[in-house]
């Protein structure tokens, strides 16, 4: 077989669907957020970055980059072993800590991204828990349907946010066998909110366990910022809360927040938590000041929510359509992938705005769209400039708008 | 079903078994390796690590720190994002030319981590290569399984290190289905290196690809710390080169180098690259100037040689068993997995010298050991307090001494 001529084929098959993915490559400019300078075609140039999920900028936090520098002159680089064989670091264990409380937990377990905080613990509790089955809602994240399959356990897949339906897959089985409910929050590309609630309700009926995916809204939402289910008052609802350290805290990692033995259990059995380097000292340090922060202070959080609103504002006096939804996240709907990829690179080239187009198979075909994740730190100035690259753009696509 | 009292059962399962992990609690010191703080009971008391895979030391060589320092300067903490939507920094775009350069590749591919690395490369070609089967060497690490064990592929295991066995396996299969030998240059627990040019010899012969885990030897072996396929001259008979950063390189992360297409196809395809948030820049900007040294500096392997060298000299001469090998792991064999724990803790607690005990499923039952790993910061007196204290431990648990 010639191996090389099979790579260029598919990759040449990406091309002509136009759904090739081109790397934007980029230098984030600590203390000029959302700034950074774009490199390509040998030339350097400002842009401004307006699909960032550090949604609160912390990842430019004066105290998370002392707390780093000061944790990487105190330990060096990196930890230098797996958690088993010397590389936990008194700063994981703060860490945990700090993420046990955060999410009112027992304890909780740190991994090296979020895609392995689920893969691991949905792939090592499928694979342990005998004749146990996983009910995944149908927009889960890839980390967990590749977590489930990887486990080989059964799954059933109910309805997106659909409880009834969920209720409906669930009474097909005995009380005694271990079910898992796996489902988000805040979905990623639609910015849909689950209803936690009516989930968990149905989840108790049937004896399941809860387990729920946080990541775009831990820091972000609650008044501790630990997400919906602290907003909603349902942590004690949910058996496995699982979050990022690379969105709202704005450094690098996942972990899991659990009772003491479902911790220790996951900690002892899971290859992927066993087998691999631990997160260097001061990136769990940086992440244990912004979890800290975001604990004590609403001001992010609320200069947050203003910039959104301005932003779904602006965009509607100029009928240009965005899916709306009660997070965060603003998805500017364009339905064609070529459109869509060449008015991201039109932003770019022209408007010195970066918005990554998102195409399929990351989003269903015709619902080709670009987005958006403001931030505090952008101004109304940077929101201007946005709202009106969008609008020449739209018309130069001859694109519909929404009717007012 | 009582889940909690599944997991109870499960960890009093290791507990009785003498396998129930526990972590130390350590703060590495900067400029003080191989010295580290220990947190135990509420107190905090200073021990020498003998078991870190940071085999250089290059986690605190001040030029990395020095680069670490500048790039959290210049780009704040973290990525922002995945490779695809923000996340790519002109730092990786840097460190994957440098590791292509390294390795004598067109092109480079960084991961979040070693065992992601393995785990997605070939996972995603064992999915997409239609007819593939692997061919998994026996010893395999756990990454490796895991990713042949998720693409569903066909797998064959061959004896460890035993290139005949390898083409007895391969000699049932037909010249056209796509086939990938996959192995490792040194073998983590009992440090003993492939047969790498036998192996080829083989792949090469039934039109097989080559798949290389080098993790343990990048940084430490070859005359720009290529790896052991460097060293032998082989890098070009090798289709995929995988390495970390977290080992010699004294970061965290992991990446592949092979051609241009095959990277691309990996990037393009591979759920582990493409949903989850890349490496923050300042710990590439780390790893980079980790490889740029090792590529031009030869005086850390060679010291590094010396202290593996006396380490051996001085066990040798009290007739402590250690598995004898070509590379620069010193597993010190106990065989017995109570008294490997407990040679371990009080080592610990009575030397203030810290080497983790390996115990089953890690290596096989009744070969149980310590793994030393001595590095260029380990002085001669470091080497008399360890060799002191395994003796006195030796005869206390009256273990058996090799015959001089």
């Amino acid at each position: 077989m010639d191996i090389e001529a099979f790579f260029a084929a598919k990759l040449d098959s990406l091309h002509n669907e136009g759904r090739y993915r081109v790397f934007a490559d980029l230098e984030r400019r600590k203390g000029d957020f959302p700034r950074a300078i774009r490199y390509a075609n040998g030339t350097r140039s400002e842009v401004t970055v307006w699909c960032s999920n550090d949604y609160l900028g912390m990842g430019q936090h004066p105290p998370v980059i002392a707390a780093m520098h000061e944790a990487l002159d105190r330990c060096g680089a990196g930890a230098g072993g797996t958690r088993n064989i010397s590389g936990t670091n008194h700063y994981h264990v703060l860490l945990e800590h700090e993420l046990a409380d955060l999410h009112g937990k027992q304890a909780a377990l740190l991994f090296t991204s979020g895609y392995v905080s689920n893969w691991t613990t949905l792939g090592t509790l499928g694979a342990h828990l005998p004749g146990a089955v996983i009910f995944s809602d149908q927009n889960n994240h890839a980390s967990i349907i590749e977590g489930i399959r990887h486990s080989k356990v059964e799954k059933r897949i109910w309805r997106h946010n659909d409880p009834k339906d969920l209720d409906r897959l669930l009474s097909e089985y005995g009380r005694e066998a271990p079910k898992i409910v796996a489902f988000e929050s805040v979905y990623s590309m639609d910015g849909d909110i689950a209803p936690i609630k009516e989930i968990c309700d149905v989840a108790d009926k049937h004896g399941a366990l809860t387990y729920l995916d946080e990541v775009h809204a831990v820091g972000m939402y609650g008044p501790r910022g630990g997400g919906l289910a602290e907003r909603e008052g349902l942590m004690d609802r949910i058996t496995i809360i699982e979050g990022t350290l690379g969105k709202a805290f704005g450094v690098v990692g996942g972990y899991i927040a659990g009772s003491a033995a479902l911790c220790d259990f996951i900690r002892s059995f899971a290859s992927g938590l066993i087998f691999t380097t631990s997160l260097p000292p001061h990136v769990a340090a940086g992440a244990l000041a912004a979890v800290r922060h975001l604990k004590g202070s609403n001001a992010e959080r609320e200069l947050h929510r203003d910039r959104v609103a301005s932003v779904r504002g602006r965009l509607e006096r100029i009928g240009i359509p965005y899916l709306p939804n009660l997070s965060h996240i603003v998805p500017v709907m364009v339905g064609d992938p070529v459109k869509c990829k060449w008015i991201s690179d039109t932003m770019l080239d022209s408007y010195r705005i970066y918005v990554q187009p998102i195409n399929y198979p990351t989003v269903p075909r015709k619902s080709e769209r670009l987005r958006i994740t403001p931030s505090p730190l952008h101004s109304d100035a940077d929101i201007d400039h946005l709202v009106g690259a969008l609008s020449d753009l739209w018309s130069r696509c001859a694109l519909a708008r929404a009717v007012a």
